[in-house]
């Protein structure tokens, strides 16, 4: 195997690990009930709804980071990032939030299919060019695994909506 | 940039995602009191100690999945990952688990840091050559990726037990 083949897998190997958890959000949406959504996770922690739009924002802000296009939801930011559950700010429904869930994974998924190998190991905007220099790990891809992580860390508390 | 060095620059990224889900347990381990993790993380949810039973028992599995050694306490998996919590098998104390822990990633990162590129390429224990030959991306370094989210799953709910 040659190394622009290394490349190729390991580039799979990232996108397939956040898909795996795109997929366990996608399952849940269609398995927990509104109301279920509606409800905090543990006793006086995140609601559903709250982390359901955190996550949304999150995948949302991609398009930003890794220079793909503009955001579809930036409005998601100031509740579900900015400001912490139960906030009093007014949230979507978690109809609305499913809806904006699929439309951006969908659009990044388009968009991810074409990145090439040498823009995934570009920087994003988040580093600076000194640090990106310094520290090229940095990079586009290097993104998704984080944001792979964080998604698997909040499903681990939304599981808990189960039998609830 | 050549290949060869994007290839060194994704196994980084891979080892320091595993390596800050790692620190997020030893933190953990920091601030938790022993008598924190014998609770559930949620009413009628897995306890800490199941979990850091649970997470250091998948860890020390890696020495056989990745081919390079004898795992260091294989007894672990009878309580922490064939059984579920509240099995009333007897299970070590918090204070063993944090040293049991500390031992097993103390050693893998040791190994981690002599293992050549070829190798995190190649097939680990739990797929077969059939199989491998096929999917090439089920190697030995997409079982850190996967374990990596395994990690932070369990860490969004032994986050859980802080200020109880």
């Amino acid at each position: 195997m040659n190394n622009t083949n290394h490349t190729t897998i390991f580039i799979k190997m990232v996108l397939d690990a956040w898909q795996t958890q795109n997929k366990r959000v996608d399952d849940l949406l269609q398995t927990l009930s509104d109301e279920q959504w509606m409800k905090e996770t543990a006793p006086g922690r995140n609601t559903g709804i709250y982390l359901l739009g955190h996550l949304t924002a999150i995948n949302d802000s991609l398009f930003e980071i890794l220079e793909i296009g503009n955001r579809l939801h930036p409005e998601l930011d100031v509740i579900f990032v900015e400001a912490p559950d139960k906030s009093g700010q007014q949230m979507p429904s978690v109809e609305t939030l499913k809806k904006y869930w699929t439309e951006i994974n969908s659009k990044l998924t388009d968009h991810f299919n074409n990145i090439q190998i040498d823009e995934w190991l570009a920087k994003h905007t988040r580093v600076s060019a000194e640090d990106f220099a310094k520290e090229p790990h940095r990079n586009k891809l290097n993104i998704i695994i984080n944001r792979t992580a964080h998604q698997a860390y909040h499903l681990g508390q939304i599981n808990y909506l189960k039998n609830k």
